[in-house]
């Protein structure tokens, strides 16, 4: 097959070459939107005269033709062919002519692969965001219905201070929410037209980029062509959102595979979210949120991988970005499937209460409280906190949980101390109290939920 | 010395834990934030009678003091006191007694040190958004200058069309308005109010996080105290920036070595910012362009530092993210040299106009120009391709040159061909042609010029 | 279908779930490992009467039976079945029954994949170190076919010595020398059988892994089980050794690049291994050069995916570390098909001889020779090396070349200096005295050659 | 003052440029190596007649005094002379005049730090091995001493089957075994000398590289000048194999911190090496674990730099690869660390055996050694598996533990079960019964013992 830039070579290519250099077996993915842009391409050619209208006509007719034709599974990508932009445009040429060879005038696959990526992204952007509305949305109906859930709050792994189930959702809910607005301002430099930027230095032709942008939706067109040809910032953009994202649900599948262990008890993974052992027959195992702790590595290495491509190229187009597809189509399918699974086994979770409420009894995990409420007494705080620590200090040595002192004992370590003590140290008298804004008391959980069902809407 | 945490442990702590876990050897480039922020919150505490009057006007002169002597490098830092709160904390009880000891109050390190972070990097952003506009404007003056000078552009770094030097230069201005973008968006996520989340749960004092963050001049205040302590998102958001903006500066300054090298002869930097060889006497190193591109790889190494540090972390704070601070300080300060230095630099080239235009002349640069032609005169852009690459392989046979062609030569390939041809083959010529959206064409980069000195204002 | 795992289970796997965690689309690839692990396993089984041998035979026979059925493309891999190992479990219970059922006692997946993966990665190190090979020797053929070439040798991407091609060359195959010799290192940890480990701690059956060992050739046995089903060193040494060659292979590819644009012109690229433009009909792009150039992003990717995988897992098996195998695979791939077109171009390339010759004359590419000539009159080297920058100070602003300097040009700035220094500093004399260990003399490149020749048989 | 390189220079170098690629003030940490290597290129030049014996001694004198000078904190490193070779030749010169201008014939800056690098990697190569060796001892020592202890082994972090904690200790063991491999590996790579390669092309001079590599102990010597001052393999192999040594010690501390929870409490830390909480008077931190854990990015973030760094990088020697030198010396100081305190802190940790034991005994942990058991009756190991299971589901469903069921509940899932059965069963008698090579019976542990202190003596 003769290559359709292949005017001036005298030799044939290289099969292995040939097979190096594809980008078919991964870039069909786009042919969507490679028509979809085609299309538009065609209407504004035609619409300024620098096709026939009927060419163009004859363009679109056969470009919906072959869209319906790859849809049903019909279509034969061919290596020859290199890429989806010369494999739709040789189709297109067999189906139409001399229509059909018009179709490239005042375009350069340069900027119609930054066009077909950025449709792409731009789409996938979207549904990821909508992704993530839908999992703030379960976690939010988590919280809601597990308002009176009492847990322990940890630093370090170690039991801090108690907190509300809900308080602890509410977190989530607001890492996704930066997540979203991320992607959001992502969007804003991914929804641009680089077409008519041609190779590198726009065109002699009387074209009109912005009719081309209103016909694919785009909000801004790209105002340097030989940046538009360059830039795969949109691209790294998103893949550092995405790595922020994937960090985040990281986090979270952490927690589950902690809280689902023997040792800490607090939930029961639902057995449709679980597998077994092929030796141990008795294993239950968290298999959904280890892989997506592990997946964080994959979308990681994503980032990395277009970062280590794009540095150090100079201008304007070079063949090494066309390996920013395989990372770009690999993060999206990885933070989408994770995503869904997570919004899909979340509520199906059982919760543990009387485990975890007994958890943040324990521990001594409201010693701050004492220490606050020496503060309030007027015991300079750096005092107080270390009153307490001897408090604490004596327990564990006693073995005696704060609840069980008796007032002399408590009064030993401090003479501020009252008989109110003991409705400050119980798990839910201390989240009740902590009514600062962006803390743990029910008011307060109570008021950011409502607050986040406007947000998240 | 007794540490403000010990009450509750018997043991002291090991001289090579000590060493190991200390942070003051780093952090202690935060002074100037933490004693911001302790000042606003004694504030606040003494507004709300959390601590009496009279003690928040104490602390705060004593921190001005401390703030003082720090600055005048009479401080001693003590790696006993492990981090810079703590060592600011100790001095200032030191100098008030037990008013400093209320200080700590309603605070934790946790909400402390991710509020020195945050006002850190809130002045750190708007100081590198600085020197992005900086480095703008020298290359628009450049780009104004040199309006005249054509030179290739590449790409597969083949001379592909002439463009405007001018025109490259723009092209360097849009990547850095979109890291302008991007830095103010994330600072949108940076400038949030974390303290008053305390340890991770809030407190039960009748703290005023709204009065603040006005002191503080905040634009938001979080409004989950777990998610609070446990979030870096801010601070990987801007790594990321940071790490697409010195992806920009390798790609120029990758260019720039080329440019300087004698093959290509496009420029000559200036003697202020080369370097010799220790043993060949003749060397003009562009030493400052190879530095900077090889900064990349440590900018690319702090981000995916702290993404790793995040990965798989529970909630809430863990000492892990201690390690978030070098990272981020290597950046700031690696960012700002490059921006720096560049904008120095620039100005200072002295680009080779003759070597530039007589390389656009060469290599068949205009071929599209001729496609194009034949584009306008019907004829199928595939093949108008075709015939073009047909002309330039005979050109190569008979080493000619586009222009060198006589019309019957043309007339050979294509009837279509007038003697018009010859007013579309010059290197000039052909950029005057491009006066699509952000073409080439002298026009179009005036047009350009006068958009990007109000956007970048 | 029931799940092999599923005695203690109540509940469905969900569909969402299943297809989140299964590998079956990435590791059947493995097919071919798992049969002959299994096929050693049975053998050892049967030897140990912990099967019957009946037994043994049957599922040997049955496994010979299905590794046929897969090579024909006949064999139906199902995701529902998980993976790899599971698909094939079931398909031999299908044939042999009850005796199929017993394969996989003593025996876990945990062992089984890392048994897999090893013996998978064997064979691709193995395969990539003959790649290596052949490359290094199509390297060694072309620098001794080019011996005469002369080139300008580069620091800062200025010239700075001439140095013969060969040299250049050979330099390359000190790179992959060193590249076979780390994967030659990582093979002696690749090559160890984790087998019989179980699924973390060992079996109660009297297995003899020795036996096994010998079987399937691992010149080690695992001597701890727990780390046998927790390790993935081997691959992530794989992946560092691969980073490190494509690494290298990157700065071949971007000289091609260099040397194949028209301001070098120092070589021409075959036909056969380039491509070109969908828009300007003259280019010829180096595109290969340039993908290798950009898969370097991918393989570092790959090594860091993996790495943050295995970051701060606990022991033993986790379901994190099924996400090993995509970067693997994606980085056998990449290296092999780079090495293998690289071998394939590499000898297609012309070298333009009196570019590269004419190049090495220019830019006073032996000041270095006159410092060292000065040196041997026991000038000191710093005050040779400046009055060898004076001279070339003076040859820059007067216009001349070392050679055209008159010896009373040259007197003027030493008295040293005499007629003998015309027989220094033409390229080909400066070349010819390097004589010095590992230095670019034709005597000392012809030694290498003869030397190189022995190490990479 | 004049710059060393500075004869063709007209202009002065800016002060901004000089700031921007000084080297000192971090590569003044190579002193002692630079002039090691010096005073060994002294002896070889003076040996050699290529300058003077007598300036050879005065040189080595000279060198020696300022070595003196430095220990002493007394020498004044000024960023003017950029690095630490040209800080200590200029203090040379200064001391012995026309002597010291005579020490850098024959080298270059390029070959002389490709030379310190090596030898400081050297160095700290044995370090690291040493102190991997040291930790190994302790773990050994600790195996020892725990004979006896029963813990839980996981997968999944759930509860799998019993091991012995001196198993699991010796599995860390096994990790750093293949950790020194490497680095010893490494060190073959290392040891070469790169000095005698100069600029790039080697010397027109008699040099004696093979005495220079004698003097210094260096087991090889470059064969390739180009390639040796291009080559920093040996320092990115070195960060690959920190990378992997730190991501073990990463799961080694992710386990000491789960292991120190309240759920588990399987382990208390010393106070030593644990720290407390700002506002919660009552915690224990296990800080550095975290930090250990935490750093493991860092160290991630070091190995992607350098890699980045010479990613496509021309040959020979670019002043990006000065920016090696950060990564490398962060990340021998942060692995030494690690390893050191670890070393330190993990003897002094107290395990809850009866917790430990406790857990062993629960979650079903021995229902593989059920299934074996059937198995060993001849019942097809699926078949085993799923009966088992069968058992299970049974006990989770009456709250029973796997030895509370009586032999007729056992016989309703299997005729085969005996009352033999109750001797497998317990912890104690399922690690006993482990005797598979690897497996963690205490018998096998034992002679895994011995051999170790073979092994890491």
């Amino acid at each position: 097959m003769k290559k359709p830039w292949a005017g001036r070579f005298a030799g044939k290519t290289s099969k292995i070459a040939e097979a190096f250099t594809e980008s078919i077996s991964f870039d069909k993915r786009l042919w969507r939107y490679d028509i979809e842009g085609s299309i538009a391409h065609a209407m504004m050619l035609g619409r300024q005269g620098i096709i026939p209208h009927k060419d163009s006509a004859k363009i679109i007719t056969g470009l919906k033709s072959i869209a319906k034709g790859i849809e049903a599974g019909k279509f034969k990508f061919s290596e020859e062919l290199e890429d989806i932009h010369m494999n739709i445009e040789a189709a297109l040429v067999k189906k139409t002519g001399a229509a059909g060879k018009k179709l490239h005038t005042a375009r350069s696959r340069n900027d119609q692969v930054a066009l077909d990526l950025r449709l792409y992204l731009r789409d996938e952007t979207k549904g990821i965001i909508s992704l993530i509305k839908n999992l703030q949305k379960t976690i939010l109906s988590m919280a809601e219905k597990h308002s009176s859930v009492i847990m322990p709050g940890y630093t370090h792994l170690q039991r801090a201070q108690p907190v509300l189930l809900s308080h602890y959702l509410l977190a989530y809910i607001e890492m996704l929410q930066r997540d979203r607005n991320r992607f959001e301002d992502a969007l804003k430099r991914i929804n641009i037209l680089p077409l008519g930027s041609c190779a590198l230095s726009g065109t002699t032709l009387p074209i009109d980029r912005a009719y081309t942008a209103k016909l694919l939706g785009f909000e801004g067109i790209s105002e340097n062509s030989m940046d538009a040809v360059s830039d795969r910032d949109f691209a790294i953009e998103f893949l550092a959102d995405a790595a922020i994202l994937i960090m985040h649900l990281s986090r979270l599948a952490e927690e589950l595979i902690l809280w689902s262990t023997e040792e800490f008890s607090f939930i029961e993974l639902p057995d449709a979210f679980t597998t077994g052992s092929s030796i141990m027959p008795q294993k239950k195992n968290p298999d959904v949120a280890e892989l997506i702790r592990g997946k964080t590595g994959r979308v990681y290495g994503n980032l990395l991988s277009l970062l280590t491509i794009m540095k150090g190229l100079p201008l304007s187009y070079n063949r090494d970005m066309q390996e920013d597809k395989v990372p770009v189509f690999d993060t999206t399918d990885t933070v989408k499937a994770c995503l869904t699974v997570l919004a899909q086994m979340l509520p199906e979770i059982k919760f543990n209460k009387e485990k975890m409420h007994g958890a943040a009894e324990k521990a001594y995990s409201t010693a701050t409280d004492i220490a606050e409420y020496l503060a309030k007494k007027r015991i300079p705080f750096r005092e107080a906190h270390e009153v307490t620590g001897k408090i604490v200090l004596y327990c564990i040595k006693n073995k005696k949980e704060l609840k069980g002192l008796s007032i002399d004992e408590f009064k030993k370590f401090s003479s501020a101390i009252d008989k109110d003590i003991y409705s400050r140290i119980r798990a839910g008298d201390s989240i009740k109290a902590k009514t600062s804004r962006g803390g743990t008391a029910p008011s307060e959980v109570k008021k950011q939920i409502k607050r986040l069902k406007q947000v998240i809407k």
